[in-house]
Protein backbone atom coordinates (compact mmCIF):
# COMPACT_ATOMS: atom_id res chain seq x y z
CA UNK A 1 0.00 0.00 0.00
CA UNK A 2 2.70 2.48 0.68
CA UNK A 3 4.59 1.98 -2.69
CA UNK A 4 1.02 2.41 -3.90
CA UNK A 5 1.04 5.90 -2.67
CA UNK A 6 4.40 6.81 -2.98
CA UNK A 7 3.88 6.50 -7.04
CA UNK A 8 3.67 9.70 -8.69
CA UNK A 9 0.62 10.48 -10.49
CA UNK A 10 0.76 13.05 -13.33
CA UNK A 11 -2.44 14.54 -14.75
CA UNK A 12 -2.33 16.12 -18.29
CA UNK A 13 -3.20 16.56 -21.58
CA UNK A 14 -1.72 15.42 -24.38
CA UNK A 15 -1.24 18.62 -26.36
CA UNK A 16 -0.41 20.85 -23.52
CA UNK A 17 3.19 22.22 -23.28
CA UNK A 18 3.00 22.39 -19.97
CA UNK A 19 1.97 19.00 -19.19
CA UNK A 20 4.95 18.17 -21.75
CA UNK A 21 7.75 19.52 -19.66
CA UNK A 22 6.91 17.64 -16.52
CA UNK A 23 7.04 14.65 -18.63
CA UNK A 24 10.10 15.51 -19.85
CA UNK A 25 11.35 16.50 -16.31
CA UNK A 26 10.54 13.19 -14.80
CA UNK A 27 11.87 11.08 -17.30
CA UNK A 28 15.16 12.76 -17.22
CA UNK A 29 15.26 11.91 -13.57
CA UNK A 30 14.11 8.33 -14.14
CA UNK A 31 11.09 8.76 -12.23
CA UNK A 32 8.30 6.15 -12.67
CA UNK A 33 4.61 7.63 -12.50
CA UNK A 34 1.42 7.20 -13.90
CA UNK A 35 -0.22 9.32 -16.14
CA UNK A 36 -3.71 10.22 -16.17
CA UNK A 37 -4.96 11.81 -19.44
CA UNK A 38 -7.50 14.32 -18.53
CA UNK A 39 -10.08 16.26 -21.40
CA UNK A 40 -9.56 19.75 -20.80
CA UNK A 41 -12.55 20.81 -22.20
CA UNK A 42 -14.34 18.71 -19.96
CA UNK A 43 -13.38 19.01 -16.83
CA UNK A 44 -12.71 15.83 -14.50
CA UNK A 45 -14.06 15.99 -10.79
CA UNK A 46 -10.93 14.26 -10.35
CA UNK A 47 -8.75 17.64 -11.58
CA UNK A 48 -11.23 20.23 -9.74
CA UNK A 49 -11.12 18.47 -7.08
CA UNK A 50 -7.26 18.37 -7.01
CA UNK A 51 -6.82 21.85 -8.49
CA UNK A 52 -9.62 23.97 -7.40
CA UNK A 53 -7.65 27.16 -6.94
CA UNK A 54 -7.01 27.05 -10.99
CA UNK A 55 -8.94 24.13 -12.28
CA UNK A 56 -5.91 23.29 -14.88
CA UNK A 57 -3.61 20.51 -15.90
CA UNK A 58 -0.06 19.69 -15.17
CA UNK A 59 -1.22 18.40 -11.47
CA UNK A 60 1.06 16.53 -9.71
CA UNK A 61 0.76 13.98 -7.18
CA UNK A 62 3.22 12.46 -4.66
CA UNK A 63 2.81 10.84 -1.26
CA UNK A 64 -0.10 12.90 -1.26
CA UNK A 65 0.92 16.22 -1.87
CA UNK A 66 -0.73 17.53 -4.68
CA UNK A 67 1.00 20.23 -6.73
CA UNK A 68 -0.04 22.23 -9.64
CA UNK A 69 1.28 24.57 -12.42
CA UNK A 70 4.46 23.67 -14.47
CA UNK A 71 7.07 26.06 -13.22
CA UNK A 72 6.45 25.27 -9.58
CA UNK A 73 6.45 21.09 -10.37
CA UNK A 74 9.22 21.05 -12.11
CA UNK A 75 11.21 22.85 -9.55
CA UNK A 76 9.84 20.38 -7.27
CA UNK A 77 10.69 17.58 -8.79
CA UNK A 78 14.44 19.01 -9.20
CA UNK A 79 14.44 19.35 -5.34
CA UNK A 80 13.05 16.27 -4.67
CA UNK A 81 14.95 14.11 -7.03
CA UNK A 82 18.36 15.85 -6.84
CA UNK A 83 20.38 13.29 -10.00
CA UNK A 84 20.28 15.11 -12.87
CA UNK A 85 19.87 18.82 -11.67
CA UNK A 86 17.89 20.83 -14.00
CA UNK A 87 18.00 23.94 -12.74
CA UNK A 88 20.98 26.68 -11.62
CA UNK A 89 22.49 26.71 -8.01
CA UNK A 90 23.32 29.95 -8.08
CA UNK A 91 20.32 31.94 -6.79
CA UNK A 92 20.31 34.92 -9.55
CA UNK A 93 21.06 32.28 -12.56
CA UNK A 94 17.90 30.28 -10.87
CA UNK A 95 15.69 33.72 -10.87
CA UNK A 96 16.81 34.15 -14.56
CA UNK A 97 15.62 30.76 -15.38
CA UNK A 98 12.62 31.43 -13.99
CA UNK A 99 12.56 35.17 -15.74
CA UNK A 100 12.81 33.60 -18.94
CA UNK A 101 10.37 30.86 -18.46
CA UNK A 102 7.53 33.67 -17.08
CA UNK A 103 8.70 35.85 -20.56
CA UNK A 104 7.64 32.61 -22.49
CA UNK A 105 4.43 31.37 -20.89
CA UNK A 106 3.09 35.05 -20.60
CA UNK A 107 4.37 36.94 -23.14
CA UNK A 108 5.36 34.39 -26.17
CA UNK A 109 2.70 31.97 -25.72
CA UNK A 110 -0.38 34.41 -26.38
CA UNK A 111 1.10 35.55 -29.66
CA UNK A 112 0.00 31.96 -30.48
CA UNK A 113 -3.61 32.93 -30.92
CA UNK A 114 -4.21 36.33 -29.57
CA UNK A 115 -2.20 37.94 -31.88
CA UNK A 116 -2.14 36.03 -34.64
CA UNK A 117 -5.29 34.50 -35.51
CA UNK A 118 -7.12 37.26 -34.12
CA UNK A 119 -4.75 40.10 -35.30
CA UNK A 120 -6.85 43.36 -35.89
CA UNK A 121 -3.64 45.30 -36.78
CA UNK A 122 -2.81 42.78 -39.95
CA UNK A 123 -1.31 39.46 -40.12
CA UNK A 124 2.07 40.86 -40.78
CA UNK A 125 2.15 42.90 -37.81
CA UNK A 126 1.52 40.34 -35.88
CA UNK A 127 3.88 38.06 -37.29
CA UNK A 128 6.68 40.93 -36.85
CA UNK A 129 5.11 41.57 -32.99
CA UNK A 130 5.77 37.89 -32.24
CA UNK A 131 9.21 38.03 -34.17
CA UNK A 132 10.16 40.82 -31.95
CA UNK A 133 9.48 38.50 -29.15
CA UNK A 134 11.06 35.31 -29.88
CA UNK A 135 14.48 37.28 -30.86
CA UNK A 136 14.92 37.58 -27.54
CA UNK A 137 15.00 33.29 -27.47
CA UNK A 138 17.45 34.19 -30.65
CA UNK A 139 20.11 35.73 -28.65
CA UNK A 140 19.69 34.00 -25.27
CA UNK A 141 20.86 31.27 -26.69
CA UNK A 142 23.45 31.70 -29.13
CA UNK A 143 26.83 30.67 -28.11
CA UNK A 144 25.38 27.73 -26.18
CA UNK A 145 24.16 24.11 -26.88
CA UNK A 146 21.14 24.68 -24.61
CA UNK A 147 19.39 27.02 -22.54
CA UNK A 148 20.75 25.72 -19.08
CA UNK A 149 24.23 25.12 -20.73
CA UNK A 150 26.07 21.40 -21.73
CA UNK A 151 22.93 19.58 -21.10
CA UNK A 152 19.56 20.25 -21.23
CA UNK A 153 17.56 21.62 -17.84
CA UNK A 154 14.79 23.94 -16.79
CA UNK A 155 14.46 26.65 -19.73
CA UNK A 156 14.84 23.75 -22.67
CA UNK A 157 11.91 22.04 -20.72
CA UNK A 158 9.64 25.12 -20.78
CA UNK A 159 10.86 26.76 -24.14
CA UNK A 160 11.02 23.13 -26.25
CA UNK A 161 7.38 22.05 -25.21
CA UNK A 162 5.84 25.68 -25.72
CA UNK A 163 7.50 26.89 -29.13
CA UNK A 164 8.82 24.39 -31.77
CA UNK A 165 6.53 21.47 -30.37
CA UNK A 166 3.21 23.68 -29.70
CA UNK A 167 3.60 27.01 -30.93
CA UNK A 168 5.29 26.58 -34.02
CA UNK A 169 2.71 24.01 -35.02
CA UNK A 170 0.01 26.04 -34.44
CA UNK A 171 1.31 28.89 -36.85
CA UNK A 172 2.59 25.61 -39.39
CA UNK A 173 -0.96 25.08 -39.09
CA UNK A 174 -1.88 28.66 -40.27
CA UNK A 175 0.76 28.60 -43.12
CA UNK A 176 3.05 30.40 -41.31
CA UNK A 177 6.93 30.23 -40.51
CA UNK A 178 7.17 31.74 -37.75
CA UNK A 179 10.69 30.65 -36.88
CA UNK A 180 12.93 30.88 -40.47
CA UNK A 181 16.18 29.40 -40.12
CA UNK A 182 17.66 32.63 -42.06
CA UNK A 183 16.24 34.66 -39.22
CA UNK A 184 16.63 32.83 -36.49
CA UNK A 185 19.50 30.29 -37.29
CA UNK A 186 21.15 29.93 -33.17
CA UNK A 187 16.98 28.60 -31.85
CA UNK A 188 16.67 26.07 -35.09
CA UNK A 189 20.18 24.75 -34.22
CA UNK A 190 18.82 24.37 -31.00
CA UNK A 191 16.06 22.54 -31.57
CA UNK A 192 17.93 20.39 -34.00
CA UNK A 193 19.50 19.68 -30.73
CA UNK A 194 16.64 19.19 -29.02
CA UNK A 195 15.29 16.91 -31.35
CA UNK A 196 18.82 14.48 -30.51
CA UNK A 197 17.34 14.07 -26.39
CA UNK A 198 15.43 10.74 -26.28
CA UNK A 199 13.56 11.81 -23.47
CA UNK A 200 12.74 14.84 -25.08
CA UNK A 201 11.37 12.78 -28.07
CA UNK A 202 9.35 10.86 -26.27
CA UNK A 203 7.67 14.13 -24.75
CA UNK A 204 6.68 15.61 -28.29
CA UNK A 205 2.89 15.15 -29.34
CA UNK A 206 2.30 13.87 -32.81
CA UNK A 207 3.44 16.47 -35.45
CA UNK A 208 -0.10 15.78 -37.69
CA UNK A 209 -1.92 15.20 -34.53
CA UNK A 210 -1.19 18.50 -33.30
CA UNK A 211 -1.20 20.72 -36.16
CA UNK A 212 -4.85 19.54 -36.40
CA UNK A 213 -5.67 20.26 -32.88
CA UNK A 214 -3.75 23.84 -32.88
CA UNK A 215 -6.44 24.57 -35.97
CA UNK A 216 -9.27 23.60 -34.37
CA UNK A 217 -8.21 25.71 -31.21
CA UNK A 218 -7.81 28.56 -33.74
CA UNK A 219 -11.26 27.87 -35.13
CA UNK A 220 -12.53 28.22 -31.76
CA UNK A 221 -10.36 31.14 -30.95
CA UNK A 222 -11.69 32.90 -33.79
CA UNK A 223 -15.37 32.51 -33.32
CA UNK A 224 -15.22 33.21 -29.42
CA UNK B 1 34.39 52.68 -6.02
CA UNK B 2 33.08 48.50 -4.78
CA UNK B 3 31.33 49.53 -1.91
CA UNK B 4 28.84 51.58 -4.25
CA UNK B 5 28.38 49.36 -6.77
CA UNK B 6 27.23 46.87 -3.91
CA UNK B 7 24.90 48.82 -2.59
CA UNK B 8 21.82 47.65 -3.33
CA UNK B 9 18.88 49.71 -5.47
CA UNK B 10 15.14 49.14 -6.02
CA UNK B 11 13.01 50.88 -8.86
CA UNK B 12 9.51 51.10 -7.75
CA UNK B 13 6.09 52.91 -7.68
CA UNK B 14 4.65 53.67 -4.86
CA UNK B 15 1.52 52.37 -5.09
CA UNK B 16 2.07 49.59 -6.50
CA UNK B 17 1.53 45.81 -4.07
CA UNK B 18 4.82 44.67 -5.93
CA UNK B 19 7.09 47.13 -4.94
CA UNK B 20 6.09 47.20 -1.38
CA UNK B 21 6.53 43.65 -0.40
CA UNK B 22 9.79 43.84 -1.95
CA UNK B 23 10.57 46.82 0.42
CA UNK B 24 9.00 44.59 3.11
CA UNK B 25 11.75 41.59 2.39
CA UNK B 26 14.40 43.92 2.26
CA UNK B 27 13.51 45.90 5.70
CA UNK B 28 12.90 42.44 7.63
CA UNK B 29 16.37 41.89 5.98
CA UNK B 30 18.15 44.58 6.75
CA UNK B 31 19.01 44.90 4.20
CA UNK B 32 20.51 49.01 3.24
CA UNK B 33 18.82 50.44 -0.21
CA UNK B 34 18.60 52.96 -2.25
CA UNK B 35 15.05 53.43 -3.88
CA UNK B 36 14.28 54.65 -7.10
CA UNK B 37 10.43 55.60 -7.17
CA UNK B 38 9.77 55.44 -11.52
CA UNK B 39 6.70 56.99 -12.69
CA UNK B 40 4.64 54.36 -14.30
CA UNK B 41 2.46 55.99 -16.91
CA UNK B 42 5.73 57.43 -18.49
CA UNK B 43 8.61 55.08 -17.90
CA UNK B 44 11.92 56.20 -17.58
CA UNK B 45 14.62 54.86 -20.27
CA UNK B 46 16.58 53.52 -16.76
CA UNK B 47 13.93 51.29 -16.38
CA UNK B 48 13.32 50.23 -19.83
CA UNK B 49 17.23 49.47 -20.10
CA UNK B 50 16.84 47.22 -17.02
CA UNK B 51 13.46 45.13 -17.80
CA UNK B 52 13.11 45.73 -21.88
CA UNK B 53 10.80 42.02 -21.71
CA UNK B 54 8.58 43.69 -19.04
CA UNK B 55 8.99 47.13 -18.44
CA UNK B 56 7.85 47.10 -15.05
CA UNK B 57 8.44 47.81 -11.49
CA UNK B 58 9.64 46.26 -8.70
CA UNK B 59 13.55 45.82 -10.17
CA UNK B 60 16.38 45.23 -8.10
CA UNK B 61 19.50 45.97 -9.04
CA UNK B 62 22.28 43.96 -6.61
CA UNK B 63 26.41 43.52 -7.53
CA UNK B 64 25.86 44.62 -11.75
CA UNK B 65 22.60 41.71 -11.29
CA UNK B 66 19.41 42.91 -12.28
CA UNK B 67 15.99 41.45 -11.61
CA UNK B 68 12.42 42.12 -12.07
CA UNK B 69 9.45 40.50 -10.80
CA UNK B 70 8.72 40.43 -6.67
CA UNK B 71 8.16 36.46 -6.83
CA UNK B 72 11.18 36.11 -7.86
CA UNK B 73 13.36 39.10 -6.25
CA UNK B 74 11.82 37.73 -2.76
CA UNK B 75 13.12 34.45 -3.67
CA UNK B 76 16.52 36.25 -4.71
CA UNK B 77 16.58 38.27 -1.32
CA UNK B 78 15.78 35.17 0.84
CA UNK B 79 18.65 33.29 -0.77
CA UNK B 80 21.26 35.84 -0.71
CA UNK B 81 20.34 37.66 3.01
CA UNK B 82 20.01 34.33 5.07
CA UNK B 83 18.83 35.71 8.25
CA UNK B 84 15.21 36.14 8.97
CA UNK B 85 14.24 33.67 6.60
CA UNK B 86 11.20 34.46 4.35
CA UNK B 87 10.51 30.99 2.16
CA UNK B 88 9.92 27.95 3.65
CA UNK B 89 12.80 25.18 3.81
CA UNK B 90 10.55 22.47 2.64
CA UNK B 91 10.50 21.78 -1.28
CA UNK B 92 6.49 21.34 -1.10
CA UNK B 93 5.96 24.01 1.05
CA UNK B 94 7.74 26.25 -0.64
CA UNK B 95 5.72 25.50 -4.00
CA UNK B 96 2.71 25.90 -2.45
CA UNK B 97 3.74 29.14 -0.56
CA UNK B 98 4.45 30.34 -4.70
CA UNK B 99 0.97 28.67 -5.63
CA UNK B 100 -0.99 31.08 -3.31
CA UNK B 101 1.48 33.47 -4.53
CA UNK B 102 0.41 33.06 -8.09
CA UNK B 103 -3.39 32.16 -6.88
CA UNK B 104 -3.42 36.22 -5.03
CA UNK B 105 -1.55 38.21 -8.17
CA UNK B 106 -3.10 36.16 -11.07
CA UNK B 107 -6.96 35.40 -9.45
CA UNK B 108 -7.76 38.24 -7.02
CA UNK B 109 -5.77 40.81 -8.09
CA UNK B 110 -7.66 41.02 -11.51
CA UNK B 111 -11.09 41.46 -9.12
CA UNK B 112 -9.85 44.77 -8.21
CA UNK B 113 -10.64 46.63 -11.28
CA UNK B 114 -11.69 43.79 -13.98
CA UNK B 115 -14.89 42.50 -12.35
CA UNK B 116 -16.06 45.43 -10.03
CA UNK B 117 -15.39 48.46 -11.92
CA UNK B 118 -16.03 46.92 -15.20
CA UNK B 119 -19.10 44.50 -13.57
CA UNK B 120 -21.25 43.38 -16.69
CA UNK B 121 -22.72 41.05 -15.21
CA UNK B 122 -23.46 43.62 -12.29
CA UNK B 123 -21.75 44.61 -8.59
CA UNK B 124 -23.25 42.44 -6.56
CA UNK B 125 -22.18 39.21 -8.47
CA UNK B 126 -18.67 41.19 -8.96
CA UNK B 127 -18.61 41.44 -5.68
CA UNK B 128 -19.92 37.74 -4.86
CA UNK B 129 -17.04 36.35 -7.21
CA UNK B 130 -14.42 38.53 -5.34
CA UNK B 131 -15.42 36.91 -2.05
CA UNK B 132 -15.65 33.33 -3.34
CA UNK B 133 -11.77 33.78 -4.25
CA UNK B 134 -10.89 35.48 -0.94
CA UNK B 135 -12.74 33.04 0.80
CA UNK B 136 -9.75 30.35 0.38
CA UNK B 137 -7.37 32.89 1.91
CA UNK B 138 -9.75 32.97 4.78
CA UNK B 139 -9.30 29.30 5.51
CA UNK B 140 -6.01 29.34 4.56
CA UNK B 141 -4.85 31.48 7.02
CA UNK B 142 -7.45 29.88 10.11
CA UNK B 143 -5.60 29.06 13.18
CA UNK B 144 -2.54 30.31 12.16
CA UNK B 145 -0.83 33.90 12.93
CA UNK B 146 0.69 34.81 9.62
CA UNK B 147 0.46 32.80 6.63
CA UNK B 148 3.88 32.39 7.22
CA UNK B 149 3.51 30.70 10.36
CA UNK B 150 4.35 32.68 14.00
CA UNK B 151 6.41 35.66 11.81
CA UNK B 152 5.29 37.15 8.76
CA UNK B 153 6.79 35.53 5.45
CA UNK B 154 6.95 35.88 1.74
CA UNK B 155 3.17 34.96 1.43
CA UNK B 156 2.27 37.45 4.22
CA UNK B 157 4.09 40.03 2.23
CA UNK B 158 2.86 39.37 -1.03
CA UNK B 159 -1.43 39.05 0.26
CA UNK B 160 0.06 41.76 2.82
CA UNK B 161 1.05 44.01 -0.26
CA UNK B 162 -1.90 43.10 -2.53
CA UNK B 163 -5.49 42.91 -0.72
CA UNK B 164 -5.18 44.99 2.92
CA UNK B 165 -3.07 47.69 1.54
CA UNK B 166 -4.20 48.18 -1.84
CA UNK B 167 -7.38 46.18 -3.42
CA UNK B 168 -9.21 46.95 -0.22
CA UNK B 169 -8.50 50.78 -0.44
CA UNK B 170 -9.71 50.46 -4.36
CA UNK B 171 -12.92 48.82 -2.61
CA UNK B 172 -13.24 51.64 -0.49
CA UNK B 173 -13.06 54.38 -2.87
CA UNK B 174 -16.11 52.51 -4.55
CA UNK B 175 -17.72 52.61 -0.96
CA UNK B 176 -17.21 48.39 -0.82
CA UNK B 177 -16.43 46.60 1.78
CA UNK B 178 -15.42 43.59 0.38
CA UNK B 179 -13.96 41.91 3.36
CA UNK B 180 -16.23 42.33 6.31
CA UNK B 181 -15.18 41.45 9.80
CA UNK B 182 -18.23 39.20 10.15
CA UNK B 183 -17.97 37.14 6.64
CA UNK B 184 -13.67 36.82 7.08
CA UNK B 185 -12.59 36.96 10.76
CA UNK B 186 -9.78 35.40 10.14
CA UNK B 187 -8.67 37.48 7.50
CA UNK B 188 -9.74 40.80 9.76
CA UNK B 189 -7.21 39.34 12.84
CA UNK B 190 -4.71 38.61 10.26
CA UNK B 191 -4.48 42.33 8.85
CA UNK B 192 -4.65 43.74 12.29
CA UNK B 193 -1.68 41.89 13.31
CA UNK B 194 0.04 42.42 9.91
CA UNK B 195 -0.48 46.16 10.96
CA UNK B 196 1.38 45.74 14.17
CA UNK B 197 4.61 44.55 12.27
CA UNK B 198 6.90 47.95 12.18
CA UNK B 199 8.58 46.42 8.86
CA UNK B 200 5.15 46.57 7.00
CA UNK B 201 3.87 49.77 8.76
CA UNK B 202 7.25 51.24 7.31
CA UNK B 203 5.80 49.53 3.84
CA UNK B 204 1.86 50.41 3.71
CA UNK B 205 1.07 53.74 1.58
CA UNK B 206 -0.96 56.08 3.04
CA UNK B 207 -4.56 55.62 3.38
CA UNK B 208 -6.11 58.62 2.08
CA UNK B 209 -3.56 59.13 -1.10
CA UNK B 210 -3.70 55.60 -2.32
CA UNK B 211 -7.65 55.49 -2.16
CA UNK B 212 -7.56 58.81 -4.27
CA UNK B 213 -5.14 56.63 -6.68
CA UNK B 214 -7.52 53.85 -6.89
CA UNK B 215 -9.93 55.95 -7.74
CA UNK B 216 -8.47 57.59 -10.62
CA UNK B 217 -7.32 54.01 -11.64
CA UNK B 218 -10.91 52.62 -11.26
CA UNK B 219 -11.86 56.18 -13.95
CA UNK B 220 -9.38 55.17 -16.62
CA UNK B 221 -10.69 51.81 -16.60
CA UNK B 222 -14.19 52.55 -16.56
CA UNK B 223 -13.23 54.87 -19.96
CA UNK B 224 -10.89 52.44 -21.37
Amino acid sequence: MAEKEERVKLLGFWASPFSRRVEMALKLKGVPYEYLEQDIMNKSPLLLELNPMFKKVPVLVHKGKVLPESHLILEYIDQTWKNNPILPQDPYEKAMAFLWAKFVDEQVAPTGFRSVVRAEKGIEVAIKEARELIMYLEKEVTGKDFFGGKKIGFLDMVVGSMIPFCLARGWEGMGIDMIPEEKFPELNRWIKKLNEVEIVRECIPNREKQIEHMKKAAERNKLA
